[in-house]
């Protein structure tokens, strides 16, 4: 069942709980006692295997097994009612059915519970009798403080705990593992599938978090409390979608700062996906691109698979706060391997470790030339019995300075289990994160296993193993790129100016002027009643001029004839607004016309457009694009909050497509990007200081000359609430 | 070791056998008897494994095991010259030190031998004197008819046949499995990975054959016997680099006439590829376009990962040259499932079934409204304790008659094993193909074992399985669009006419000429001596026109002022050769100036670029992509091998980031894409008829209309050898 938005019954929405919260979330995931609503021996149902978990894995805490027809439960004292248990338990789990929910939240808040993991689904995620069900919940949350998870979630694991409060079969199991890694998930089953799958693979969990409904307990919760702790080393996140972007944002800065890995998977990229979620409203669609340029402006890494995602996490774990570097050591066992894996490190966005010259020398001993590089190919053996000289090959290539993360393709070679040994010996020694992987089938299977038995996470396929590391490699360059903090310009007008102006669609002159007070440079203008004094306007501003119509009623100037360009002479502006006037009059009949702008001609060697979109969840966004199809057609743009330093908008012009037109391709002079920069981060602090009232701004377009020469803006539009 | 690129050492550089071949593909692959090279029965040995895996198999032909110093061998007596044999073996497997390989070889030729799989290293792929010696075998080979598979591979293997003549250590299984595959690599590793790989997912090949240094049988012998052999239903290729291009075309050709998937990875898409296959030059490191080109053309599928070739295969195997379709039914345990899978499908570039009214009607009786779509979530039971509806759903939604093709993600869920075989059922049921993913880990592992009993291919991520589905689909795709059969238009010139012209760079008229004989249109343009003349020629081609000085000297017309643009009266064209002069002789001092070419200035609504590149392995190709940005900064270009037809132009157009252009976006009107096509096919079979002759062609402008007002070529440049 998927999570529902809840957006309307979560304590959010009242303010947050009125009275004090009765446990942290460090209690509530380590609890010294737990009570099981619906306990039962019968593993077929919920508060069966509930107990049978809690007990299995050795909770050492008090249990109290909540069932009126029983005396006791697997050997522990059942109790008829929450009220007949001796003392309040930290933490109660409930799978009772809708029907009497709202008595059981009732009654466990009346006992002193000081949180309830409420399992049962249809709720908010189910109709409207649901949605108002879960109100009446938190209602209780807030009134007594007693905390929620959930409903319709799937509980938390807590290995280090010995703790499953988890109903899931996956829980079925000899060990819980452990491990540093935090996981909090909207999805109840993505959570123990990757749980169990994790644990499979090796990489143990610190902390596995269903949050469900989010109606009290939110995903920020568990992640702030993740962040701060020492012991959790990475943090993933399964996000349909947020409940307060702005936290969410807070806790991922302090994240970066620590140096903690955050990576996330989030649905609702695509108009499939955001149905599919269903926590999204169809408005909400377009957002993808936001989320997306938030996290990389937080340091956030986004992976798109769930495996991905742990096996980042893994990687980075290791690190323990350092930057992993991003170029990569790739170790094959033949050259076919060797082949795919030159093609795919490429396309997949990977940069090959260089090497040094001490480390093509001492390869050079050990094997032919041409394989003596990065990718090394252990096939190009000078000695073709040699097998030794796979652990050797294997130390010298990693142990090269260049090299900061690595892989080993192993294909099939004779001896093949004592060569991976080897390798994996020197892999280890060498003390850099080599991912390992093995490509037969069955006859790999005795290697997988002596690999596993070493610590190793052995990983099946070229493709896998690649993606892991694209996004370690992902991670470590936005940890070497940190965001410039903005710092506001002096010369910016109040940012209270925002208040001063009337709502509604802001026209031209409105926006230029607006942009001339945050010191973006403007296209000069004169504005005129009537056709003939033009003239003289143009002849101040100086020829050619361009020529527009001041009209409330015109939104696209260009299909109703009221812009002309290139005027060279007093007698072609006047003729031109006579002219006008008749076009307008033809195209758009009763568009009332108030006089003529009368505006320089600017000349530059591109336009750009700027941008800004209020965003619900995460506030203003700034765009930047090159004018024409760039934008238009090819939807080249850069993404980036508001507001953005100057220092950061040479990155965002680097991420366009169209980057080298910046740079002076095709025999083109240099654009003045530090005027593009200036421009931006004036218009990104217009946008901070406006917050929610501004709808949108499109400055387009901002005409950029040769380097030195500076911009300037020619048209704008934007949009006040 | 990687297979080298032999190009001096094969027999088709000799022109093929001077002899007939003692025998073909067929008794090669399914040979009646088998002789040994240093056969032995020491396991840790190339030819006591061999022997091993021969008798462990039980191939039912005769065996000779060669060896001077063994009465006898595994119980076969042993022979101490392949000259004592008693009857002359079908194939002789060596795998004997390089300094005694001469005399093997040619002994075995003199016994009668049919071919020899040479199995040892050291020969073209290493160095000068391997070369050499590489050539004296295939002289051998060439003077006698007998055929050689190698050096440099790993032999193949034959299930059907019971008969593995290879090394490997993934022979050392109680079964070769079976299967309808045939596989061809260059990479004796990754032949052995894959069959091992793939026989333990169960995927069963019926050849696995690896071609090595191909000094004579080379990948193309076997894969003609595949295309043509009934029971091979679908081919997988790994190459590094081809040694006929158009031998391998044929093929593929006959392949898709038959319905017969080839899907292909190949190596060297990338510098570093290149680089590291040691199989291409750098010169044709840029081909990589051009064989992608071929593979759409042909209606090869390209994969980028060996799991992805063999899998494809499989399911594409199992339509026995029906189309598969390309619509896809998604099912998943989970919403958190469904939504993953919701956003990959759309990013990955499948498209989701849209089902009927009729399922969507019956999947309402079991599921939840927003579950009962296209993913069906099965967590949305309208009944959570149903379990027997995984079933029902499953075959409900499968059953759908938009469903072609589909996947199951089957993650977490209580009564795992359970749901997972109801699903399975349903899924054999429904006739389709549709892929299982299991996500838990260990937790699924029971019902990965029953799936696999029951003939499943379990995936193991959502990744890979999205990945082959793909590639499904683009395989139903190019079937869906077979490319038309260039027809040469009636009016075009004798095919001969290359051979008229003289060979290096042809300047702009030379190729309007050209271009203008095929049928192009280009623009009217009129060559005078003096400045003065140049009024006459404008007024008579009509105002304005374009000025373009006319010199041997002069490559860049633009950088040395000799162009210029816009000239609106007699004064100004005589005005602007006068200061053309002027300007080249202080640009480009010593250029000679012939006189003037005065042409018409054509206006349209766009330019493209159509270019012409000579390929060594395939001939020429022709490209499209729109001029400006587009195609030098964005690399915007399509390719088809030439000559193509009109009719086919469209899909090249089609495949453009900037497509929306030619069809009228941004207001603007629709352009010539008619023109654009006559165009196209006309320059096509210009590059056919010119062949190896035309190195280069570009025709840039190609100034296009609004649609129904045609095309103009304003300028090209050409090169001939």
């Amino acid at each position: 069942m998927m999570s529902g938005p809840a957006r309307h019954a979560h304590t959010a929405a009242l303010g947050g709980p009125a009275v004090p919260p009765r446990l942290g979330i460090d209690r509530i995931l380590h609890p010294r006692s737990v009570a099981v609503f619906g306990a039962s021996e019968d593993a077929g149902k919920f508060g069966g295997r509930i107990m049978h978990f809690l007990i299995r894995h050795r909770f050492d805490g008090d249990i109290y097994p909540i069932n009126p027809n029983r005396a006791s439960i697997l050997e522990r004292k059942a109790y008829a009612s929450i009220a007949d248990v001796p003392a309040a338990p930290d933490v109660a789990i409930v799978a009772v059915p809708v029907s009497r929910m709202r008595e059981t939240v009732e009654g466990a808040a009346a006992a002193g519970v000081g949180c309830c993991v409420i399992i049962t689904t249809g709720f908010a995620e189910a109709d409207e009798a649901g949605l108002d069900l879960q109100a009446a919940l938190v209602e209780v949350s807030a009134r007594t403080g007693m905390r929620i998870v959930g409903p319709n979630c799937m509980g938390f694991i807590v290995p280090h705990h010995r703790m499953a409060l988890c109903s899931s079969v996956v829980l079925n199991t000899d060990s819980l593992g452990d491990g540093s890694i935090g996981m909090i998930s909207q999805s109840g089953a993505l959570m123990v599938s990757e749980f169990d799958r994790a644990r499979t693979a090796g990489i143990g969990l610190r902390y596995g978090v269903s949050v469900g409904n989010q109606s009290d307990l939110e995903l920020c919760d568990f992640l702030e409390f993740m962040v701060d702790e020492p012991q959790t080393k990475a943090i993933c996140l399964y996000i349909e979608g947020l409940l307060d972007g702005a936290r969410f944002r807070r806790a991922a800065a302090r994240c970066r700062q620590l140096g903690k890995p955050l990576i996330v998977l989030k649905t609702g990229r695509t108009a499939a996906g955001v149905v599919a979620a269903k926590s999204h409203t169809a408005s909400l669609a377009g957002s993808w691109e936001v989320f997306e340029a938030i996290c990389r402006d937080e340091g956030i890494v986004i992976a798109r698979d769930p495996d991905d995602m742990m096996r980042t996490a893994h990687v980075l774990a290791s690190f323990n706060g350092r930057r992993p570097g991003h170029r990569v050591g790739v170790l094959s066992s033949s050259g076919g391997g060797a082949s795919i894996a030159s093609d795919r490190v490429t396309e997949i966005g990977l940069e090959l470790a260089p090497l040094t010259e001490a480390t093509f020398d001492a390869l050079g001993t050990m094997l032919l030339a041409p394989q003596a590089r990065n990718p090394v190919d252990l096939g190009g053996r000078k000695v073709p019995a040699d097998v030794e000289i796979a652990g050797t090959a294997t130390a010298t290539l990693f142990a090269d300075p260049t090299v900061d993360i690595g892989v080993a393709f192993l294909m099939s070679m004779p001896f093949y289990q004592k060569r991976c040994l080897l390798i994996a010996d020197a892999v280890r020694d060498c003390g850099k994160p080599v991912l390992i992987v093995c490509t037969p089938g069955a006859a790999a299977d005795p290697a997988r296993q002596a690999l596993r038995e070493r610590g190793f996470v052995v990983y099946e396929d070229f493709e896998q193993a690649l993606r892991v590391l694209a996004l370690v490699a992902e991670h470590d360059r936005m940890r070497q790129q940190p965001r410039t903090v903005p710092v506001r310009p002096a010369d910016l007008p109040p940012p209270d100016k925002a208040g001063t102006l009337p709502g509604g669609a802001m026209g031209e002159r409105a926006v230029k002027q607006l942009l001339a007070a945050y010191g973006v440079p403007v296209a000069r203008e004169t504005i005129v009643r009537t056709p003939e004094a033009c003239a003289d306007a143009a002849a101040a501003i100086g020829f050619p001029v361009v020529l527009k119509a001041v009209s409330p009623d015109i939104v696209h100037k260009s299909d109703a004839g009221a812009v002309r360009v290139g005027l060279a002479d007093a007698a072609a502006v006047v003729e031109a607004a006579r002219q006008m006037l008749a076009t307008i009059a033809e195209r758009q009949p009763g568009a009332r016309v108030d006089g003529f702008s009368v505006q320089e001609q600017v000349r530059g060697e591109a336009e750009v457009i700027v941008g800004i979109r209020g965003d619900a969840q995460f506030g203003p966004v700034v765009m930047l694009g090159l004018g024409g199809i760039a934008v238009e057609i090819l939807g080249d743009v850069a993404l980036v909050p508001a507001p953005v330093a100057a220092a950061d908008v040479g990155a965002m012009i680097a991420r366009l497509r169209t980057a080298p037109l910046f740079h002076g391709a095709r025999g083109r002079p240099p654009l003045d990007t530090d005027a593009i920069s200036q421009a931006v981060e004036r218009i990104s602090w217009l946008a901070a200081d406006f917050g929610a009232r501004l709808v949108d701004l499109e400055v387009n377009p901002l005409i950029v000359k040769a380097a030195g020469a500076g911009v300037v803006a020619v048209d704008g539009r934007a949009t006040l609430a």
